[in-house]
């Protein structure tokens, strides 16, 4: 894992490297870090200046036609294709639906996209298309639109796959997202963290471990739906993807320019995650999750936020996991540990998984 | 050029070979001709079956919240990334929107995924960064999410973009598209053919003509809006990308069991087009295009349709190219050539030129 920066994000995220210091495209522009903020702050976000784009959230809400919607996208090129829980074609369909879910929308549509290598088998592409037919019917979604492209052996890596979904937005008020977070929120975490990166890690390395280890991929709509439909007060939601949800949780301090504070006691770790990670020098608050998130909402509507994800299979081991703090540095996420010292997270500088999603 | 097969559209398409002849996917099950279709109708179109896919248009059309819009995705692999006319930043935004205008809906958001290869030169990045914002504000659209992965050296020849795009439909009455198609309907093309197919093809092959060829890469909502603005009775519309023409018409035909005829002499080829056609043994009416597109409006609207398209650049040469004939054979596209003969066009049945677009 690369060494975080020793600077708090609140400073570091105000004053990025320039772009120009990189004259090739690195890894870790893609891995969902400093570099890949970087990345946007310096060239996509400038270039393509507007509103719905400058919320930095997981998708865009717009309204037309009277109709309030979310839009996303997100490219998938995970490695290997296959693995214990999932595959990419899952991944392409729940991640996509988790980040219109992530907007405080019903998920309705998704589009896919794919580019092929030359030679990949007939058979494993077939594999991937059953697995996004089956995810695509869980999460209660239509794949209405797609693309093929084949590239010459060597032009790419097996399977790409970048889906892109909309869906409605039922709730009114203000979009749920970074802006709307308030000091006083209570941080909810749906369950166990690490299990999707360390799933595809011990692919890639061959480890077997006692209790094997299976990637945490799963559509989170449901329970979203469920308080916004109860008629939970949710300011911010967010999936940890890449970065985990140390990650999530510096870009949304730093988008709100709010301190935030996450109690380590209250973030499970699965015991064989948790031995991966020390085995290959992993922090679990740092790797990927397919099926997890977190979701903010105010003090007065915590517990029965609480005991509506628990409902849900997919939020089954939710937990109150931390506040929205008023006296916290602006802009950063704290870690209180199990003996109550406080340590500033960071995003991470380098790349941690290439290739996780 | 891939020799096409003897047999007439209708024919082949409604047996089509069993996917499961091929082991491996060939760089044909990606060039948008017999090979794709049998993919999408074996794999995808069991797989995800519902009726905006099977609608088989260039996007699906989709009524929710009481707003009808439009939705619509593409990867864009183009070889060389940069070629005279525009790059793949163009290409990608450009393409989306067409296909949403192709719905007969105003283009109002797109998404961009980006796959990057490790080692790109930011320069290049920037430079289709850049290229994306232009294409973006000549469309009248915005891009309001985006991904970016990256992928280690070797994993991806240099950098792939899949776009997808949400537009409104404002028109009421049937969706436009092959279902809509009725005998007597009148062809009109905007313009000379197979200019973008030519000019990559010339880029790869080092060849320079007197004339330098220019993709005729360019959003084409405009002339499309203003025709549904005043009232014209748009039946379908289709862009002709990879394939180019006659692909386009056969899959017309194929879908709507009509039959198709395409006046030779009124299908304009730019005269360095042509030369570069005979050179490397391409038929124009195959070749791809990216900003160029048909509509079949029925004959009363024809002349103010035509005039209506020439109003602007974008189709100037716009002309009456072909009729939906009642007598015809169903399902078939025949070009009628200068010496007034019928000739059935076909699907190509392999890969004409990989990575068009």
């Amino acid at each position: 894992m690369s060494k975080p920066d020793e600077r708090p994000a609140s400073i570091a995220l105000s004053c990025p490297t320039p772009i120009s210091r990189y004259d090739h495209v690195l890894l870790a522009h893609g891995g969902g870090g400093r570099m890949t903020q970087q990345l946007i702050d310096s060239m996509f976000g400038p270039a393509f200046a507007n509103p719905a784009l400058d919320a930095r959230h997981d998708g865009a809400v717009l309204e037309a036609g009277g109709t309030r919607f979310a839009f996303t996208t997100d490219g998938y090129v995970v490695k290997p294709i296959f693995f214990p829980g999932g595959d990419i074609g899952t991944l392409a369909v729940n991640g996509t639906v988790n980040d219109l879910a992530m907007c405080g929308a019903r998920p309705l549509v998704i589009s896919a996209g794919f580019i092929i290598e030359e030679g990949f088998p007939m058979e494993s592409l077939a594999r991937v298309v059953e697995s996004m037919a089956g995810a695509v019917r869980e999460a209660g979604v239509q794949l209405v639109t797609g693309d093929t492209k084949v590239v010459e052996r060597g032009g790419a890596d097996k399977l790409f796959i970048t889906t892109a979904g909309v869906g409605i937005v039922e709730r009114q008020g203000p979009n749920i997202g970074p802006a709307a977070l308030r000091a006083g929120d209570v941080l909810l975490l749906s369950g166990d963290v690490g299990r999707h990166g360390m799933t595809i890690m011990a692919q890639r390395e061959g480890l077997a471990f006692e209790s094997p280890i299976t990637s945490d991929c799963a559509p989170v709509a449901a329970p979203v739906l469920a308080m916004l439909d109860e008629g939970i007060e949710v300011h911010c939601l967010r999936d940890l993807t890449r970065g985990g949800l140390a990650t999530a949780l510096c870009e949304l301090a730093s988008s709100s320019r709010l301190s935030i504070e996450l109690d380590e006691v209250s973030v499970a770790v699965d015991e064989a995650v948790k031995g991966a990670c020390e085995l290959l020098g992993f922090d679990p608050l740092y790797v990927a999750n397919e099926g997890r998130f977190i979701a903010f909402v105010p003090e007065s509507d915590a517990e029965r936020a609480l005991e509506i994800m628990k409902r849900f299979d997919v939020a089954a081991g939710a937990t109150r996991a931390g506040r929205v703090k008023a006296d916290g540095l602006p802009g950063a996420a704290v870690l209180r540990s199990r003996i109550g010292a406080g340590r500033v997270l960071d995003l991470l500088s380098g790349e941690q998984l290439p290739r996780i999603c």
